[in-house]
């Protein structure tokens, strides 16, 4: 395989993995880009069988993304909330009426036997987006966050207590038991994998649901394709969401040094930030330094082309020595 | 029970019923008046349980509904069609973004377990309705349309097919083993019933799956209370629907006298228009002509109160014959 060839894996959560999936998508040919998304967000609400990080990305990759919010759509309007609010139902979790459209058929189509997979292909095709986006399992795998108020459902922490119980422990309700996508497993087992990426996800949150899942994880030990990490804890703080927060409750130190050691024995690489250039992490691992923090569509696919340069920087000289 | 007092039974379908279901609610007491509404038209619909009759009778009398269409809500939008359009999705049943929360959150009760009855209860409190509003029973009848194209649920035939296919029968499924309202048929034994109100609502469609429950149908014939039908029919057409077209269909003569044979044994009166007033009716029946076409709310109030009076006056002169 000629080194820049290749199919790219990307592993993420939500919007800050979607901005570099968006980067990625941008950088390779449509159908040699795979996104593999958390599903352990994922809950039924109202009835409905709600995927926040496959939309996520869904959105993100489609250009349907509100810009400003980073979840849910653009042109968003809000009647049925207000209606819903209304008659006394329960408004904690935002869902406008475009948004609602893809729970809805996606809850039909489920219901009629399809799988998890199968519909966000469906979804992916009706959107017109290139690259294949897999929710990381068809199982069930629920995450569950412990917490001074007992264990607590995810969306029941994440949205509903906006974040503030502080944590003290995480579960992956499922994940023992769920089969990875297949998908996933033969591009992980491919010589044609050019790289797998780690978005800068919330490590706990968003990419330990995948590893959680026995078969993924071990795919991922063994993958002969380079494995590169984008921390998302930039100068000892997240860049967006919790996870400074929840890593300084779990007692664990805010910094890329953690990160680091988080995916030990999994990753060949880690990109951080300049203002990360000193930190220490654990030896054998290549430490590539740029801008991480993506605040336009140009800071995206350059962040994109780093990681894929760092990737295969690291093929390159993998073929040298063999 | 003085003549002008007690309690007022109307049973409605879906928009012409609504209109006078309206008038009566100006005419009587809040606590005077029950609606017991068709169900025969309810189905599930991308998950959802959808009560056309009962919404559209709920939208009525609470002022939510829109003036122009008859049926859903006023200032309604329409983003969730566009963009269940857009996934591919199933469209020919249109539902705006504020009706969709009645659908999503009766769903979500009627699957915690409560009963139609109870949510349209729930419903009924949350828009600050004050006539009580019954669904004919908490079970599923579900009125099909035998066509030559086969027998047709009657969503596809009435929204989807917009009544093209000619219709050579009827049924209603479920009605025979179907329990009807516990407080309807309380309310048809009471001493305390002033009358019956038949609505102008399609006979076949509408009122038919009501009086197909043998409980129900049997309760009505026996009741003490005058019953008073006002007809759909006015001067040979249909003032709205399939009822004329159907009627023909079905080698029923287009008239008052078919309605009146139709409900022959369960009515007291029958109220028309006066371009009717010079069709023979069965004997025995009392004919009151007045403007039945309902275009504003003086219309609506008014026929409720030509309508009540008749009721009084059977009711009087039986008391005065006892």
């Amino acid at each position: 395989m000629p080194q820049g060839s290749g199919h790219v894996l990307a592993l993420c959560g939500g919007i800050g993995g979607a901005k570099l999936a968006l980067g990625l998508s941008r950088a390779v040919a449509p159908d040699q880009l795979t996104i593999l998304v958390n599903t352990g967000d994922d809950f039924v609400h109202l009835g409905l069988a709600i995927s926040p990080d496959i939309d996520t990305v869904l959105y993100t990759l489609s250009g349907l993304a509100d810009p400003v919010r980073g979840w849910g759509v653009r042109d968003e309007t809000w009647n049925f909330m207000a209606a819903l609010g209304g008659l006394g139902g329960e408004t904690w979790f935002q869902l406008g009426d475009r948004d609602l459209a893809t729970h809805v058929e996606r809850t039909r189509r489920l219901a009629a036997g399809e799988s998890l997979a199968a519909v966000t292909e469906g979804f992916r095709r009706a959107w017109g987006i290139g690259p294949r986006v897999l929710p990381m399992s068809d199982d069930p795998v629920r995450t569950r966050v412990e917490t001074a108020a007992g264990w607590l459902d995810f969306q029941d922490y994440f949205v509903r207590r906006r974040c503030e119980p502080a944590v003290t422990g995480l579960d992956f309700a499922g994940a023992e038991a769920a089969d990875p996508s297949d998908a996933a497993l033969t591009l992980l087992a491919s010589p044609e994998l050019r790289a797998v990426v780690i978005c800068p996800s919330n490590p706990y949150l968003s990419i330990d649901p995948l590893l959680a899942m026995p078969g993924l994880r071990r795919a991922l030990a063994a993958c002969p394709a380079p494995v590169v990490v984008v921390s998302p804890i930039v100068g000892g703080a997240a860049v967006k969401g919790p996870t400074a927060k929840m890593m300084g409750e779990l007692g664990i130190e805010v910094s890329v040094a953690s990160v680091a050691r988080h995916y030990e024995g999994l990753i060949d690489a880690l990109v951080v930030d300049a203002a990360d250039r000193d930190q220490h992490v654990p030896p054998g691992l290549d430490v590539v330094v740029t801008q991480t923090v993506m605040r336009t569509l140009e800071d995206r696919v350059n962040l994109a082309k780093a990681v894929l340069a760092a990737a295969d920087r690291i093929g390159g000289s993998r073929r040298r020595s063999e």
